[in-house]
């Protein structure tokens, strides 16, 4: 049976000049099997991932401020399969330590104020997986698809964005941006499920059908936000994503391998066990 | 093999005027086995679950505000497992329709303010799961074991939980109210697990043992609360919670009963399948 290693997980990373053509949305690079395989794959993780999910929220409670957090930011076109990925792997962790946020169309209060606003609310507290279904990066593209603003301030954005997520970086937040890439044939497929099966009837929207229109154009803008965002310390991966198990199980090693290049270890005791030990003994 | 039913699960919750020698913390009531047993059982609810919880999440897409929401509030004495019962439950549910929330002592920003302030800032939005891990009746307990506050500020406190809580129910919010009951043999156990594994010394706070020597004044505290804020709008529920996956079983459980009360149908779409599968095919 096939092996997803750490070095096919890393080879998902984007080389710079990127563009779409580099990656096949239909592929399943560095694994060999069908869907049943890729869950069995993406199971075998689930232990490790909660363990070091906790030893993370442990190191937070010890350590303080000084705690590394990871944030993963998830983009990627209509139908993608950006939610149904943060359901699979954060079911794994802990609520507790973890929080997810969907960032949809601004609200009125929202577009009063700087784009990053909304987002810089949930900068990830110590310790915590934070997960962004969308983000800052509609800004950029969405925004910029539609010619809502100039090209003046798409470049203007690009800077805060850059700036803001190297303060995050610095402040000990691992940042992953990841892209899930599907092909225009398989929104197809999404799209006539969500028309054709009443259960799926509340998620679809009309709008998708418009936005599509604008593909290329999206595929432009996408590619070029990861082109002047991508950063050692603010990495973009893009996932083929016509295989929702592949994309899917890719994401959890992705964020298996952050943990583990953390190298944490349990915190130390802040006090004497054999002396506590007595304490509640006696206090029977 | 034993199976638990809704009028078992029912059972559960408290007749007032309750007294904790009414619930045996060391019982298993409605499940004759053991914890594989208890594991398989509530496994068998997760699937439906899962399809309930979307259920709901899709209603608020099409309800907006008049779509009902779920609190579910959790209290116990330390070690009860009020963190893994969130976890066990909220593992099974889209992170995008939930929230789970931890009240520890409160900042000092918290305590200029009423002790509502920061408990309403969480007031479950229309389709949400929402879970609080201690909440406002800490303010009526813990506070009051130790005489921070005076009777009168208690029965202000609870006239106003009581308030509080009919004007969720008002809004659409179906209450659960959790207490975990454990002995004190079994909070035994879990202390000096946790000060002889160094894996869980992060958990181990010298400050329980204090509580744990007012034991009885807590449960004292906790049975007036349960007494004086059970309603039929936002009942209480007593879990003998000694066998973890028993407490686990029967919240998942009711939460599911709660869910099933619901009787929710999908939305109906506001759009013509018809001419949108068409709008599809033609935008290839």
């Amino acid at each position: 049976m096939s092996k997803f290693k750490v070095k096919d997980a890393r080879k998902l990373r984007v080389s710079t000049p990127f563009n779409f053509d580099d990656s096949d949305p239909r592929a399943t690079p560095g694994f060999d099997g069908n869907a049943k395989a890729l869950k069995k794959q993406a199971k075998r993780f689930d232990e490790e991932l909660s363990d070091l999910q906790e030893l993370l929220f442990a190191n937070a409670r010890a350590l303080g401020k000084d705690a590394p957090s990871i944030l993963v930011v998830l983009q990627g076109m209509d139908t993608s399969g950006k939610g149904g990925a943060v359901k699979s792997v954060f079911s794994v962790f802990d609520p507790q330590g973890t929080t997810t946020l969907s960032f949809g169309k601004p609200t009125d209060e929202e577009l009063e104020h700087d784009f990053l606003w909304r987002i810089r609310k949930h900068d990830p507290l110590p310790g915590q997986v934070v997960a962004f279904d969308r983000s800052h990066y509609e800004d950029v593209v969405t925004q910029r698809v539609h010619s809502w603003v100039d090209e003046a301030e798409i470049d203007r954005r690009f800077e805060a964005i850059r700036e803001y997520e190297k303060e995050l970086a610095d402040a000990n937040v691992r940042i992953l941006k990841i892209f899930l890439h599907i092909s225009k044939e398989f929104q197809t497929e999404n799209l006539l499920e969500r028309v054709e099966n009443p259960k799926k009837h509340w998620k679809y929207d009309d709008g998708d059908v418009t936005e599509r229109g604008f593909w290329h154009e999206y595929s432009q803008a996408y590619a070029d936000a990861i082109n002047r965002t991508d950063a050692d310390h603010a990495p973009w991966y893009v996932l083929p994503s016509d295989s929702k198990p592949y994309a899917r199980m890719a994401l959890k090693f992705l964020i298996l391998d952050e943990l583990r290049k953390m190298e944490l270890d349990w915190p130390e005791a802040d006090f004497d066990p054999e002396v506590e030990r007595q304490r509640i003994l006696d206090s029977e």
